[in-house]
């Protein structure tokens, strides 16, 4: 399917990054500089603005503010979480969304998301060329857990383990300040993978981490961890400072905060997490007697812009520009990934990955980097991501605070 | 009392900030310059350290490394917090102290703190000019409260203001990126000032605010919280952002953490507090069925130094060679204070305030200031505040994350 002429079609889905307007920029100015693509939209809370016909005319939007949604946290046009059924169950959403195509002449299609939304990706794609509508379709990584298959990282990921790695080592000095015993617990996001949680061992590396670094990936034992954690009081003036996982689960696969409150589902029926740290630092204050604290980096994680690692938005914008570049090539059913080029310096290639091969599945950190009896990671986990980390990005400061983007979203009538 | 020639000792105290060591550059490097200090010390963990005869003699540590001091968060020397008690019950401390500056010949003292440490330092001082041991002793304020009296404003308050205003702009972006209900609560820190809280109206002055801001001044009432959040709501497709302060009470005077839950207290007697996002959050999650998110910006908002301003950054610096000039000159018993000055363009200057004047006192914001029947803050403290959070200024990156001060601490003996 070569020389597709028509519209073009970007949405963004699933939890929003701070770079993850960096692809919508890497996309938009690459479409608008398109021979072949005859109008640039963005649609409003993704499928689901192509479902209810809303979307913006990105050829509207003033060039600098699409610059600067390479610094502007959260989903610029909306996000959404909607799961298409099967197309052999109900495909009434499908034949919907083939409408719409058809009305505006839609040839190309870029979803932005993680898991899930490549799975949603990968629906349409199949549909699309099953309908006989020629359109390229092409799915655009995104998420902090970092879990995609076959991606070297994920866009997102390193910006939020660069602000977690601050953090923690920001956090460190303060909980150590005083010649009384303090313990921290810092809870990172991450369902089911550990990735976030290890960039704790990032801080570490410059000798401000944390003592204890407890993955999803590793069962979760509450009585360990309290001996875990009294060992190194003991051995630290009756200080440490542990990082876990909000998905941390006991040998039977049961959540640890589910052991002790009520958890909320979302519309894929992933359980919504957070309060472990709370939780777990209450427990420890009952256990030993000190001071205790309990940290959730919560949705900053996710959207602390102002510590973006460069390496991320430059990458992540790029990944944007290279789904553009293929669909025009006549790619289709395929995400962008990242391959790590051999070598001593680090450096990234953008690669196609079929989409199914992306789809629903879940990359978690290697057992063999899981150390010291599931209580921390190795020096090869730093090896991978210290690269991923480097440099300063952030949006311009206006009156002291961050410029953001600003789009005029203009809708398509 | 001029011309003293002796030794200087620094101590810090109370809860850290994002630039409390940007006072002890100050401190140091000026001390460092002058003739008639013979040598300078930093004491380890406040006036504790005095009293044990623990401190480091800071002529043996790298200049580069004071340096970055101005951007290293959390005390460098340790902090503490112990209640000298009062000379005329019990002088044993004192005369400790005495025997202690005695020994090192220690001719002029600096103590870096918020209101409790104000208050040591004022009895320090009183019991040095009774003892007949010629001291002088400067006080250096610190505190992201905000709340000392007979200053513009105090160091570190800036750049938690800063970090709080960054940080709800981002979350902000985040927690309305669905096209579902969405209600977030963000706790500020601030126990009976709500200066930190206020902060909130800065990144609303940007249009990315949050809609109610409940500061400790105003007593909180559950029912009314929870028709304005209703209200927002019904106006704003069910999405809600309120800021609140850890401090706020009920009519009573009865902190809001306490009706749900216990807390904990310091040896000041202070209430330790926290929790109140989250109790809040799932309040309105009761209410009303939407989604909620308490968070709680914790240790994060006061060590948060990659967001440091510039304005503080260089303000707190300049009150530690302020204090250091000030003690040669022959003051004593006094406080460096900011005084703004007037015109159209901000500037601070350097002032001296008697110690017992700054001593226990808090300073709140003016009634006149909140609005919207106690759920938001006026134009005047956005006036107030925004001058101060103005420029970036932060370690400088190694690997990719921020390279802090290393200090060699040699113990003198």
């Amino acid at each position: 399917m070569k020389n597709l002429v028509g519209a073009c079609m970007f949405a963004q889905s699933g939890g929003p990054t701070s770079v993850i307007n960096a692809s919508a920029a890497g996309v938009f100015i690459e479409a608008l500089g398109q021979e072949n693509i005859t109008a640039v939209y963005g649609a409003a809370h993704g499928i689901r603005g192509v479902l209810n016909e809303e979307f913006y005319d990105i050829g509207k939007e003033d060039m600098a503010e699409l610059e600067l949604l390479k610094y502007t946290p959260s989903s610029a046009l909306g996000s959404v979480r909607y799961k298409l059924k099967d197309a052999s169950v109900d495909d009434t959403d499908y034949k919907r969304i083939v409408e719409v195509f058809k009305k505006y002449n839609i040839r190309y299609f870029f979803y932005n998301g993680g898991n899930d939304s490549m799975d949603t990706c990968n629906k349409i794609s199949k549909y699309m060329a099953k309908s006989g509508w020629d359109c390229n379709v092409i799915g655009v990584p995104k998420t902090i857990d970092n879990d995609l298959y076959g991606t070297d990282h994920c866009p997102g990921y390193a910006s939020a383990a660069k602000y977690i790695a601050t953090t923690v080592m920001e956090v460190n000095l303060d909980a150590k300040v005083y010649d009384t015993p303090m313990i921290c617990v810092i809870e990172a996001m991450g369902r089911n993978a550990g990735w976030l949680t290890a960039a704790a061992a990032l801080a570490g590396h410059k000798g401000l981490g944390a003592d204890l670094i407890y993955l999803p990936e590793v069962a979760f034992d509450i009585d360990t961890f309290v001996e875990d954690v009294k060992k190194v009081c003991a051995k630290n003036n009756g200080k440490c400072i542990a990082v876990v996982s909000e998905g941390i689960r006991d040998k039977d696969g049961k959540l640890i905060v589910e052991l002790v409150g009520s958890v909320g589902r979302d519309s894929f029926g992933h359980a919504q997490l957070g309060g472990v740290a709370a939780t777990l630092a209450n427990l420890l204050k009952e256990k030993t007697g000190y001071k205790t604290r309990g940290i959730e980096l919560s949705l900053m994680q996710r959207c602390g812009a102002h510590l973006a690692s460069k390496v991320d938005v430059e990458e992540t914008f790029g990944a944007g520009r290279a789904a553009v570049k293929a669909a025009v090539n006549g790619e289709t059913d395929k995400m962008v990934c990242y391959e790590r080029q051999e070598g001593s310096e680090y450096k990234c290639e953008y690669k196609l990955l079929p989409l199914e091969l992306a789809a629903n599945t879940e990359k978690t950190v290697p057992q063999e980097w899981i150390i010291n009896n599931g209580t921390y990671v190795s020096d090869e986990f730093v090896k991978y991501a210290l690269p991923l980390i480097q440099g300063d990005c952030k949006a311009p400061l206006e009156d002291g605070l961050p410029r953001f983007a600003k789009l005029k979203k203009v809708l398509v009538k």
